[in-house]
């Protein structure tokens, strides 16, 4: 077990009715909140107005940003950034999810900071200040409500970038379960596979003797399955989406993470994926993630075969490991496949050809190799792109 | 699941030569600190020495404060009370296990409060204040360096009580697994056990469909299990003592108790034990539990037949799960047994003359019930005393 520091200081309002406390806790930081959020869903629900009708009983007013989108763009950042400096914003509250609250976190660094927001982004600053920041979740799946990081995409190029910084955990997330009823069986997958992701980008680890943060990952993700073939049958099932909104921010608090070296390849491979053909980010990673495992398989296969016996329950091979290892990554694809999520390049409408392009683009601003399990150069990269062609 | 809010604050410092953060951690709070520990061993091993050297290179001074006893007592809290008073004290560190801590807590809240702290621990008033507290952990047991509890012992009629606050939690917690190697055997195993209590008392709810806890409870169990064995062989094994000490911080940090109903009726009938006779709440505990299980068996058969099933892997028995159910308690015992623990009141010392007054006392400004899962009268909280006879 490696060294660490841990601190997850997110206030978690959880259950029915919770979106009425948004406007006493932003008051607690100021008068004036940007309200930040995406399209459609949130105004047709009539949880917008519910919101303002809070804030304006707390005595909070407010400036709108609407728009973002998925894979949000650092144009509307910018956007935001001057917005909260005209209207000397207070706090930022985001509703939404990942995307919404990925841009919020990049408008509330960028505001107290004298250039140009995306130097976060490319290494070249590091966030030492950050308004106010707190979320009204309504989509379950990147763990942003409470992670520190925030993933932007860049409009020219669509250069798709991370940044990371324990400042941006945000100080509260209302999380009302209601509010995820209305979702898309695609979307609620797509939460699914995002937060599973999360979950095994940590639990494929070098870092021997961590079975206290394995058995918590394999938990989770045995938890998050079982939920999720439930809402694709019972989208109002209320204990379910609880079980698997709650499940979305264990899995990415870090919780679950550490005292292990991590492995977050997959998810930089995808971010090529998403960033090239805006596809949606959980459906790449239904796509990457056992291309990724069948190409680790070999390297790791004990770990490997732990997944499988202990997640999916694939009776130990003890004369062939491997082979309990493959039928692991077999059973997750057929998750995968089972609520509806694509396994391949070709149903994600991905191509082929662009398999250099995106390798080489993964690597900027990472070096020559990805990733810790067993790092991978610019070739295996492409290796694992062209596992997921097939 | 129910509706919760949840935020856990304590920044952890977790491996190898932590301790040397202390003078730093301190200062963040003002120049002034009270050492609070217990006896010898922090002495023998050099490590408040060690501290105290932290806190002179960063221009901390301090007063101290030791002499904590397990199941720490009233009078105590009350020097330390006084001390913080005369001394202007900032900053409270405890340096120990939970008794410490505990005892520590006490006198931040006591220091800040013009009334008897013994106020808080009977519900007669509520914490709006609290000194600046730190932990360096010593013993990884109850979870105290991370938990918004405390139980402090009242040396008149030896009553132990509980004192609950969001406030009461750790602004920071120092957890190098290497100040643990000393721990003798018998310590050890309390704290597993003490710790697995903390998960079990969260596991056997009424609440239905909180599998994501569920598991999480269920992983934690099975890794405190597998280390706990090792340690009784290797005491010196880093990574046992690691995972250890992560997961009791894990058990009782609250993350595997939200949106469940908890029952904590063995704790409160173990406090009247050790309160008592001043045995090892581990060991206690240990000899509680599986009566506690016994008694609530047949009323939650399909919960317990879970545990055993999926904590123990016992094959479901799916004619007669009330067999299942008694396997899993059985296996229980045989692992308390296994690390050197009692399992019976005879074994502890405890006396079964003396169950009507414990039964009494468990019932002293609780109501006429305890616990949820069944919930237990007078008659009943008896009646398991007397199954943990045998």
């Amino acid at each position: 077990m490696l060294d660490f520091t841990f601190c997850n200081p997110t206030q978690f309002y959880f259950g029915r009715g919770t979106q009425q406390k948004a406007g006493e806790l932003c008051r607690a930081y100021g008068h004036k909140a940007l309200l930040h959020y995406g399209g459609g869903s949130v105004v047709c629900s009539g949880l917008l107005d519910e919101v303002k009708q809070s804030l304006k009983q707390a005595d909070v007013s407010w400036a709108e940003l609407g728009g973002v989108k998925p894979n949000p763009r650092d144009t509307l950042v910018y956007e935001g950034i001057e917005l909260c400096r005209k209207e000397g914003i207070d706090i930022v509250l985001a509703v939404g999810g990942g995307s919404v609250i990925d841009s919020a976190k990049a408008i509330a660094i960028g505001a107290k900071y004298g250039g140009d927001f995306w130097d976060f982004y490319t290494g070249k600053a590091t966030v030492e200040d950050i308004l106010p920041l707190g979320v009204i979740l309504t989509l379950p799946a990147a763990g942003s409500e409470v992670s520190p990081s925030s993933v932007v995409t860049k409009e020219e190029g669509l250069l798709k970038r991370f940044c990371d910084s324990e400042k941006m955990r945000p100080l509260f997330a209302i999380m009302n379960p209601e509010l995820t009823f209305t979702l898309p069986p695609y979307q609620t997958a797509c939460g699914a596979v995002d937060m599973m992701a999360h979950v095994m980008e940590r639990y494929f680890t070098n870092t021997p003797e961590v079975d206290v943060t394995d058995r918590m990952c394999e938990g989770i993700l045995r938890s998050v399955m079982k939920y999720a073939r439930i809402l694709m049958k019972e989208p109002n099932d209320y204990d379910a989406r609880a079980n698997i909104m709650w499940a979305g921010s264990v899995a990415h608090c870090d919780i679950l993470g550490v005292g292990r070296q991590q492995d977050w390849s997959t998810h930089m491979m995808e971010h090529e994926l998403s960033g090239l053909y805006d596809v949606a980010h959980g459906a790449g990673l239904a796509v990457m993630f056992p291309a990724f495992l069948k190409y680790q398989a070999p390297y790791h296969v004990q770990r490997v075969a732990q997944f499988a016996v202990r997640v999916f329950g694939v009776s130990m091979d003890f004369e062939k490991p491997e082979r309990t290892a493959l039928e692991g990554i077999k059973l997750l694809e057929d998750f995968y496949r089972g609520i509806g999520m694509p396994t391949s390049f070709k149903e994600l409408g991905a191509k082929e050809e662009d398999i250099g392009i995106m390798a080489e683009k993964c690597l900027l601003n990472n070096g020559d190799m990805l990733g810790y399990f067993h790092p991978i150069t610019r070739k295996e990269i492409a290796d694992i792109y062209r596992l997921a062609c097939q």
